[in-house]
């Protein structure tokens, strides 16, 4: 198998595409935020990408039909705008295999002629809070300053792990510029709150409307669903400690 | 040596054969119970596979004599019923060779004409039950619909981990269909009732019979030998420790 | 993506070059050293390293624009004496990505004539000094003789991880000899006053001059984006324990 | 770098060499037995063999020189009996490097006539006693039978991690034989007891003569040795705890 399958169903003619990118992070941020907005668009995927870099599992639907974990591009274009959007239920599980899940993202990016993305996420201070701030991060001081207006608060502030970061790491090395949102969160809560925040400042710089009324209970199914495959996790690693069929990769042995 | 090495001892010709896999899981109910429908039905192995993938090891057989850890495939045939079995002594030991081992597998089913699969394996509850459920995931609704006299529960939930959910969810990507069965089991215990609950749909969905009566004796022994294994394992490990010979790969560094 | 990515911004011409590495490591005190050597000489940058072998992570600046994780190349000639200094935000993040990145340096190190090495370290004891000896070590006999006259300290002690390692370990190999110096740091502290230690020797060795004052401010400053950094991923971390969105590649799961 | 690289420093001419394997492992017991056949036969050493997947680290020797972590190979004739003997600072550090590793060494055995080789380990019992027992396991029955004599116990008995059981168990694939004889041992100790167990029944197969008196102070200095590295692994560890220069390798993030 291939480390990265991308199986077209589509593929869109679009002219001067922002591609906006919602995984899974820190609070599941940018993930709520993505899925929200392609709900809410009722965007249209064009493509699927599969990869051993991501956990060797499937999710078992509502149906009783199985769903092997991958990313999903959709395209939407309404009015002379048009997004791409790209969500999933997983990031690339190794360091290395982010790096080339992001090449091959901005790979399908330049081919759809895409010279601006905006990457989604959240910011964790430990705090609850009602009206979450919005951080952001940008891959040029003129992008910057071009989003000074819209709420942002652009400041020297650690890191930025995985696709929201390597996007623009990578992107602006082949020229395509992008901002990171990132909401303000406690860290410890999947946080509807702060993927609202992110939205209602992406939506007034891409200039779309959506109703934030279905986030919240989003936000629910996602925690649900996760705490489930969390549940299931924990258990089988218990019964592995058990019995001794145990992980060799995080383990030592004869040497 | 190649990621995957698939040695042939013979290659049967079958026309419609229906493949089914037992590789260890949680409980081992997958493992237990293919083991003991290859027993019991004597099917006969034409193939072996080994691989980098799975842990650097041979066991000690009765004789003294070692063998490498591998999977095995066995075919059976009887008025027309053709079954391919899989069985073997671990799964892959990293999450993308999880993905390189299902393909692999998949490459061989479809040289065999399978057209499809019944992956086996346990479900963890926490309860221990007399009378264990089994659960069902499959790759379309028609085949959920057709499994559905078979006392199977079909629900959202959660995860299938492993060969038995990416034989499903890769499978269906190349034409194979596929039914997961899971026996709800403890989670902490090796589960001889919970192989036998699958095995009793599993047969009465093959139209073959087995005798269950060796099947608790079965799971003794492989208690005890992974009981064996699982002790060998924590001895080398608290000696790393204490010697400072440690795994790199678990552990960070100067950096 | 390549494995490694050399990007020059310009091919210095150098007819006999000395190389210092100075990444991070055991109290950071590598990485001071070099960082400090880099500001005070005002050595030009000639080319920049990236891979997937770093971490997959852009820092954000103090501009509010995003830098990916790198190791950059230096250059420096004065009075026919001539440097190439190394430094960077991280080392390979894997064993083998050690090995990959130490050949890789070594290659440019032989394109550009350099047949010397200078590695700088900490070496923890545990205790806090005020005046922290300097240990030693060498490709050679005749270099460990050579430097017998700088107050480094060479006996026998254990090992030397990463980098500052393997370049000498690699380098000996495609005849290029080095010298590995490291200050007797803690362990537990950012120690400028090591890094200091480490700057004299080289310094009196290179034959050039370097004030140290503000080696201590950078300490500082290091200490609290090191920090800043260390917190989020604690938060990321404890965050995806509670949601069950964990590392597969530390994990065991079913099999 | 390649995976593996032999350096031959000579290539011995050998008609029907046995090889004899005595890498690292629990106890210490293979290379404490190795590395004192080695010492004793005044073997000489025809190949070097380096590879990243060994740990990225050089040793410091006694005359503050550096040598990079590798395994080699040596030769030994006389009176018409053959022996090529592997020994090393370390075993291979992920899962499928130990494969690696072991068909590489198959590779140079077969090329140098080798048709029975005897690989050197340690049992853990968690007892220790003054009379260690060795144990055996064999890649056919007849060598099972053949070696009944020696005070060998051959029984089931989990699993042989490893060189040891990988050079059996891929070994008898490529039509070499061998025996892996096993030191009873405590487990938690660098066990001189055990290593000379192994070594009296090893010499009385072999037909040669080895004196013991070395023997113990050999593994007092190998734990001095070890130690040493170990406190300084710890003392990076921990550091790197502190300053959040962390391994990503063994750690999630933002996915």
């Amino acid at each position: 198998m291939d480390d990265v399958v991308l199986k077209f169903l589509d593929k869109p003619k679009l002219s001067n595409p922002i591609m906006v990118e919602g995984l899974p992070g820190i609070g599941l941020v940018g993930k709520l935020a993505g899925d929200h907005l392609l709900d809410e668009l009722k965007a249209k995927k064009f493509a699927e990408l599969y990869s051993p870099f991501l956990p060797p599992q499937v999710g078992i639907q509502e149906d009783g039909t199985v769903k092997l974990v991958n990313m999903e591009f959709h395209s939407w274009s309404r009015n002379g705008r048009e997004l791409i959007l790209l969500t999933g239920d997983f990031q690339g599980i190794t360091p290395d295999s982010q790096y080339q899940l992001a090449e091959r993202t901005l790979d399908l990016a330049l081919d759809l002629n895409v010279k601006r993305m905006y990457t989604l996420g959240g910011l964790a201070t430990g705090n609850i809070t009602q009206s979450p701030r919005v951080f952001g991060a940008a891959t040029s001081r003129s992008l910057v300053k071009e989003h000074a207006k819209y709420d942002i608060v652009f400041r020297e502030d650690g890191a930025i792990f995985g696709a929201s970061g390597l996007l623009l790491g990578l992107g602006v090395q082949r020229d395509v510029e992008g901002v990171c949102l990132m909401g303000e969160t406690h860290g410890q809560i999947v946080d509807a709150k702060s993927a609202e925040a992110v939205l209602r400042v992406l939506t007034r710089i891409l200039g779309v409307e959506v109703d934030m009324t279905a986030l919240e209970n989003k936000a629910k199914d996602t925690e649900r669903q996760m705490g489930q495959i969390s549940k299931m996790i924990s258990d089988h690693q218990r019964a592995e400690q058990k019995r001794g069929d145990y992980s060799w990769e995080s383990q030592s042995y004869i040497r």
